[in-house]
């Protein structure tokens, strides 16, 4: 059987395994209060020009995401979402178990724009309404797309202008980062939004996400409470930057860099070839994950050797198929699809 | 100052505070646990002929929304209702307060269809997703349009084709079961849907709503714990029952209807006169609340003299201004308006 | 059937009725917006000596004290709240629906001390525990006891000594402002405390609670948002401070006064007279609220021609049974009751 | 530095984390719909004598506590739990986020008795109440007691007499299963309760905690919705079974047993010692903590040389310190304390 599922179908890559080997047996604090933490925090700090942020560890998106907005936000305060948004669609009710609404703003293509933002204000009249008061995007987008720096830019600006607090879900911020045509670096990133994280569950790691709050004051200031009671502070904390740190350092050099890129090369591989051999990409392609639209009957077929999602019906003898590249995927696994299209 | 603002800016209906006068010296326990509330039940269960269902009474709409839709709900259960819907833009996340996702879905009316629950279930794929469950709609909308009896059932088909909870807000329920058009009884209501609320603050009460469960199995069996945790459970409960009683006694020849009736020609005579004037309806006029397109300089004008809402922009220049009346308008109140458009 | 089951099982004093009626035909917009809000907010100000504190107004305590206290506390924040206390026995998780901890302290009386707070603050030790934040008592307790002007300036300190804000729950305020051995003034009250309510519901209004706000600037600053998302917020607002407005008007020589002082005096009258026909009191008598051991078969004959509460077993023979004083109780009420005994 | 603070200060012991290499490269599907999590979830059925189990996975307690009590009670309903107990201390208001109330009842050891629960039933009255409706405990206790089967087996009876949820948190299950004097073997814990988690981050895993629902019909039928609501599914979630096969197999003859063995063994060697140099005990000592009571210069001049937490105050001079041996703990590692002391 031949995944292209996910990007997380596998362990992780053999440094960071070895990271992990290698610090083992040192005893250390736990819940993050350890070298190990101190040390990753500096190391991103400096990567992503922010000296003063604060920067929290999680092992997945869904308790970072919970945590980065029910921090920032007062109990009759909403977040604004694409409708395709990962909160909104894939973390079953944890913004509203914090008592949140979502303002699930519906785009063609999984991008959010200043336009929706304006709409989602509308929401808001008075004291019989919730107040949108938080913006949320993913970076590359649910769909794969990558926001260009006017487009990030320009959500920024809107964001200032209402006093709305800025956030981004970077689940897969390194293949954005390292897109062909992307003009927008981390450190602009930084200085565009209040808080954004930087994913590594996806690119290569066992588990971990780096939250970066880049202006902390705009989210509770008892960061670490918020954390606990959202159950989401790991008691070996330190595993996370002892992975976090093999996965970065370096900056554009690193290993989170490199994965990346290799990810988005083996999706343009495939992108590329599926056209060729005759099929329709759902959307114009952007990182890892490639849509493409299949026969039903071929679905199927399909199927008994290739594991990945059919995303949704295209039309009545149609559907779409999400093909995930990750940093385990080789050129084989790609052949046989090609092959077996 | 004429107010054409809401039906609840005046007290009660004399008759009710009779009523209230009537009964204020008798001693009963607390809790709607006393004859008032027992009395009207049996009432209430005959006027609608379920003679099984259990019936609660809250001060407001919002405590009776929120506690029946949290005693219907799992954890991770959402309810569906109209983007206009009165828990979705008035009623501040207390819906969410209790750990729901609402499903807004925009509809070009406010009346919801059978098309919109459909594409609301798309929502749903595993546990990553929450369940849409219940459906809300208000009859009339809160745009005051009333459903037929043919589109109130195919509501109610899909919602048991799909295993949905139906539930209606009554809050201004009167005033559809008076529309001149309406084809829907209130015992064909209580066929239709598993709950529904009749709302007596908005028709002629100092407050009061009846909550009819019909299928009280679909929703917590400790209902009255749910009422206390919200907050809903009135200490001199009597006061609910005392008035319904009062309001609700006589079926098609109480005070309920005729109230409604009342405030329903009221409104009719009010949008034909201003189409008469010149002035452009926003939507089909039904029930007792009248939008209407006016200009920007003359809604300045209209305040000085006129309490009503200006609903929304519509362009440049005008606006949309929200006309209610209530059992306690007359006919001079509408004249001089007429005057001063 | 004789009452003496709670001070709540009338409608209103005839004055606070009259009142109701004079206004009953004003028009005035909804959700206390209104001028006898505006009014009512005047005269609370004056009366408790505080120009700029905040009043809002509610149908019943338990919303008044969800609001509050989740109003005061950020989501890792509790409360300290003796075991007795409202909040922790009879308002069913709604704290907990609002997501914080009540600290419940086992206290001989149900007077809260300085040592019990700083009991509760043992439980704080870092991230990890939830804050100690707030202090809630009931003045007088649900006991009846009434703090001294001591005791109450002993638990203020002891709260700006730890940075808690402070609470009171006065539900029914009014007998203890008029107990005879009562040594703290409405004025002082508000001196020591950040926030504390004025019941009316159980001192003759048919509901309504004044919350005043001392010091508004250690709760949300959104207050209306907290309120209408706790379903709180009354359509016809205006009913609460029209009660009020009538019971409160005169400080001293108020309707309030006179009713609390009358609740009293009935109930000592009781006190003694039960205590001379050779009965125990399960607690030294303080306000409105006279707990007596009586032999288990007595209470059942009782309960024939009385309604009362059974409080809790005594012994294997005996139970505590709570008589209540109203302002609707008459002599004849207590004479037939020691007639029974 | 020598570490005596926690049971989690190193990485896993190396055969777990050689399972993880081995298993590195191998591809699954997520969140625990893998392989591994089956052939796990067969073995920890047959070796708990449950095969109709339903068992979950997580990475740590605090979310696998937090979800299962929330997935077994309703809003209105509490858990009962001693007041030392990890959820009550150490889990800042996980369980206050998701509705529910604690009663934290004092004991005089950490351990829950028949009594205990008695008395907070006596919390419930009616709707005004919060409803007790499972019983919490840590075995061994949060100060290492082990309970005996007679303890274990009439709380049991008492929970099924009352209809009372019972829930153990085994954080430390395996050092009461190996403890010296233990005569309750893990299929007769499962027989006795409803629900259990056996811990794998404090005996030896990274991470990892086993859910077992051996009455799954108490809980919440759509649990992974309830796990993935609280944040707590993970991504990559074959890494807990991966790890906790490798500590789990053999049962008796297993790694878990192996490791919690030699954590009691060189807790009793550094209990004995610490008494035998003149130092007495907080408690009785069982299982991997020992609480010693030293003088407050000394713990001082201790910190400098050893990682511990002093745990409260126990006189003015003396506080209680806590000494854990973990997995990773040496015979030197307790020397040198010994020779310190």
């Amino acid at each position: 059987m031949i995944y292209l599922l996910s990007d997380y179908s596998l362990g992780a890559h053999p440094k960071i395994m070895q990271a992990l080997m290698d610090t083992n047996m040192e005893h250390t604090d736990g819940y993050c209060l350890d070298r190990f933490s101190d040390e990753c925090t500096e190391m991103i700090r400096e990567w992503v020009g922010k000296p003063d942020a604060d920067i929290y560890y999680f092992v997945g998106g869904t308790p970072c995401n919970t945590t980065a907005i029910s921090a920032g936000l007062r109990p009759y305060e909403g977040v604004i979402t694409p409708a395709t948004g990962h909160i909104y669609v894939h973390e079953t009710g944890s913004i509203e178990l914090n008592g949140h609404r979502q303002f699930g703003m519906p785009t063609p293509d999984g991008k959010l724009r200043p336009e929706d933002i304006e709409k989602a204000l509308l929401h808001h009249e008075d004291e019989h309404t919730v107040i949108p008061k938080m913006v949320y995007i993913t970076h590359p987008t649910e769909n794969g797309g990558v926001y260009t720096k006017a487009e990030m830019t320009a959500l920024s600006e809107c964001c200032r202008k209402h006093g709305l607090i800025f956030y981004v879900d970077g689940a897969r911020l390194g293949t954005a980062l390292t897109w062909p045509t992307n003009d927008l670096e981390i450190e602009e990133i930084a200085d565009l939004v209040d808080a954004f994280y930087i994913g590594g569950t996806k690119i290569g790691a066992l588990f971990g996400e780096a939250l970066v709050l880049v202006n902390p004051e705009k989210f509770d200031d008892h960061f670490r409470y918020m954390i606990k009671r959202q159950c989401a502070l790991l008691a070996k904390g330190r595993l996370i930057p002892v992975q976090l740190k093999a996965l970065f350092e370096g900056g554009k050099d690193s290993l989170y860099y490199e994965l990346s890129k290799k990810e988005n090369e083996l999706a343009i591989k495939l992108a590329e070839s599926v056209v060729k051999a005759g099929y329709k990409l759902w959307l114009p392609h952007q990182t890892n994950q490639v849509f493409v639209i299949v026969p039903n009957d071929k679905i199927e077929e399909l199927n008994k050797e290739f594991m990945f999602y059919t995303w949704c019906p295209y039309d009545e003898t149609n559907s779409v198929i999400r093909l995930v590249t990750s940093w385990g995927t080789t050129e084989e696994d790609i052949e046989s699809l090609l092959k077996a299209l």
